[in-house]
């Protein structure tokens, strides 16, 4: 093709914006996050050449409505002839990105653009970053709906709780592809992967552990779930208000639930007593817990400090008194990174063209993902690094096998 | 990265579609077209490395919050730091594609792909097909609002008329970002420029011409609205029912319109009465026109037969009678092709991030078109190649220049 972007662009857009100076983006530019981010970090390509008119003749017109043609009566074929079938959509509506909290969807944007190279780089899948300006659940589930077609998967990332459950269930009933909110199950199956590894090295099972987990968000709620469903002995949550148990008023449904599933021990008062022998502490709040109550936990404790950037606990510190410390920094040993589960899920879902992600699945990756580090677990090792090209292919191997166990797959 | 696309896919999805034996699509693919198609023809790739924990913690968590802090405070600044502004949506709603019809937003997807690839080829612009779901005006029109934070240009594309015309009025109005249905503009921008040229080279004006436009669909209406602003002498539109024209009764509201600024000669039979002695015929219909039709016109005519595959009248015909003949076919002299227009247009208006594109900027992309022509105009070159590569320069200049003139540019 003869002409290239550089021929036919007359100047940047980027250096010009009448609201940022190029005096004011240089000082921005001298942090090197800012610097990387310039003009995005994303481009759309032809993976098909276009040299001359016999091959325009057959990417676009007259050739290609042939294609559409064949694929509006027989609808199975766009799998076969359209990219949709192999790319997903990273939806949010700017609701709660990172710690960061409601920033909206034009501010969201960076956060995508980063999970769509993810994406690429970690499971060789093409993403969509897709910031929308939605005021409800309502609005946010129907737009979702409407895009459906364009996509073989929405990876739903950083929308607000407890609206989040709701978006997740009902875009998880009306479409046929996989619908995942990373900032649950991401968390939740390496969660697991790590607490199992933790349980195998200090010799018990996940039924022998009492839990305590801070945090009743998207991620607090999803890694709760999934312990219970993966056999944990008991499981308490709190919240910012305290522990959640049936007899506290003013619960919204999703806690009502958790209040009726979990801490049968029944404690009622705070984060710092429930851990009073307690085994394993899970931190997804941004709030903070003492030494003292890290102390006051059982023998060979494991401390899951996992809010960014500043943990609940300090690694070191926790570190003092628990067996098995684990964070969500790259600069500590252990680090829960959704970067070990959503690539390899989503490579897996896709590659048997799954309905839906199912409970076991999100298992299946979690277990995928203990048995990359599997003997080699130590108190150090409890997860693999997210730059271990042994897990995506694990993860995906272990999900696709799971959805035709399952009855899910499609291929 | 350790991980490549490759290593982590278990299988190919596309081969094991239990709706499409490998041996039907081999079948398929004895079709050169389908054998292009097979996969899709895009990808998403990252602009940026990340070979380490360190370039990680940087294009995302914690380092990409705070460029996403920096956007929530100084909304501009997602111009510098994000791809939205740089990315066009191609929206469509798949009710008018090609000359397929209503055949859904799954099977347009093809078309819209190949419209992505087109952009990047011609126009170094990094677009997204999305193919919507969507029942009516009004959840298209809401569906494109909430989708719009993540892009930079709305590119309309194969929506049914007359409701095309109500959506990209409605965006128009609700976005300050450009929206441009190209079926309706982008055909007008390259007709208009072949027409200056077949004029100048017939020793004619555009205000010397009486044409008949055979089409009140998207194109017909937006070819006719702009040869009108460029000052046309008289033009008449007829649709399948004939001529248009004040008396006739059941019009909607945009043919009302067109009846009251059109056909001042007062046609009301059929499209072959009004060509008699007519200077310019133009074709947007689907439908015939007989030889005897064109011998009728005026001497020196001027025959545009833009419908694909098939002309209104075999362009071996037309030129029997006709100066000059221009078709919507590659493989004709001639060739009224969008692609000569929205790269260009699309890039000009990004450029200056242009909060709309105006009817100025049109007319100034078709002048830049016919000029790239210039004094090589003949019989058989009233517009240039699509792989002439001063083209896209040439209107992105002219469209960039013409949003500072008209005081839409931001940059």
């Amino acid at each position: 093709m003869a002409v290239t972007p550089s021929s036919v662009s007359t100047e940047s857009s980027a250096a010009e914006s009448p609201a940022a100076s190029s005096a004011d983006l240089q000082a921005l530019d001298a942090d090197p996050a800012f610097a990387l981010h310039r003009g995005g970090k994303l481009e759309v390509r032809s993976t098909i050449a276009v040299r001359d008119a016999d091959d325009l003749a057959l990417a676009y017109t007259p050739g290609v409505a042939r294609v559409c043609s064949a694929i509006a009566e027989t609808p199975e074929l766009a799998n076969n002839y359209t990219w949709a079938s192999r790319v997903v959509a990273v939806v949010t509506d700017g609701t709660a990105v990172l710690g960061l909290g409601d920033i909206g969807p034009a501010a969201a944007m960076p956060v995508m653009e980063g999970k769509a190279l993810l994406f690429k780089e970690f499971g060789g899948i093409d993403s969509v970053p897709i910031c929308l300006d939605c005021t409800g659940v309502e609005e946010l589930v129907e737009t979702v709906v409407r895009l459906a077609p364009s996509f073989g998967g929405i990876n739903l990332e950083d929308i607000s709780a407890p609206r989040c459950f709701e978006v997740e269930d009902r875009l998880r009933e009306r479409l046929d592809i996989p619908v995942f909110h990373d900032d649950q199950h991401g968390t939740a199956i390496v969660a697991l992967a790590a607490l199992r590894n933790a349980a195998k090295i200090t010799g018990r099972t996940l039924g022998d552990l009492r839990a305590v987990v801070a945090g009743a968000g998207a991620s607090g709620v999803a890694v709760t779930r999934m312990l219970l469903n993966a056999g944990i002995g008991d499981i308490a949550v709190a919240d910012s208000k305290g522990m959640i148990h049936p007899r506290r008023e003013g619960l919204n449904s999703v806690k009502q639930a958790l209040a009726a599933d979990t801490n049968r021990a029944r404690f009622t008062g705070s984060t710092e007593e429930a851990l009073a022998g307690a085994d394993v502490f899970i931190g997804l709040s941004g709030s903070t817990v003492s030494e003292g109550a890290i102390r006051s936990m059982a023998p060979d404790s494991i401390v899951f400090a996992l809010s960014n950037p500043t943990p609940e606990v300090h690694p070191d510190v926790a570190r003092r008194h628990a067996r098995v410390v684990a964070t969500g920094r790259s600069d500590f040993p252990n680090q829960i990174n959704n970067v070990l589960a959503f690539p390899g899920v989503f490579r897996g879902a896709l590659d048997v063209r799954a309905t839906t992600i199912t409970e076991n699945m999100k298992v299946a990756a979690a277990d995928a993902l203990a048995a990359v580090v599997g003997d080699e677990a130590s108190e150090d090792y409890v997860v693999p690094s997210p730059f271990d090209a042994r897990v995506a292919p694990a993860v995906t191997a272990a999900v696709a096998a799971q959805a035709r166990k399952d009855g899910v797959a499609r291929a």
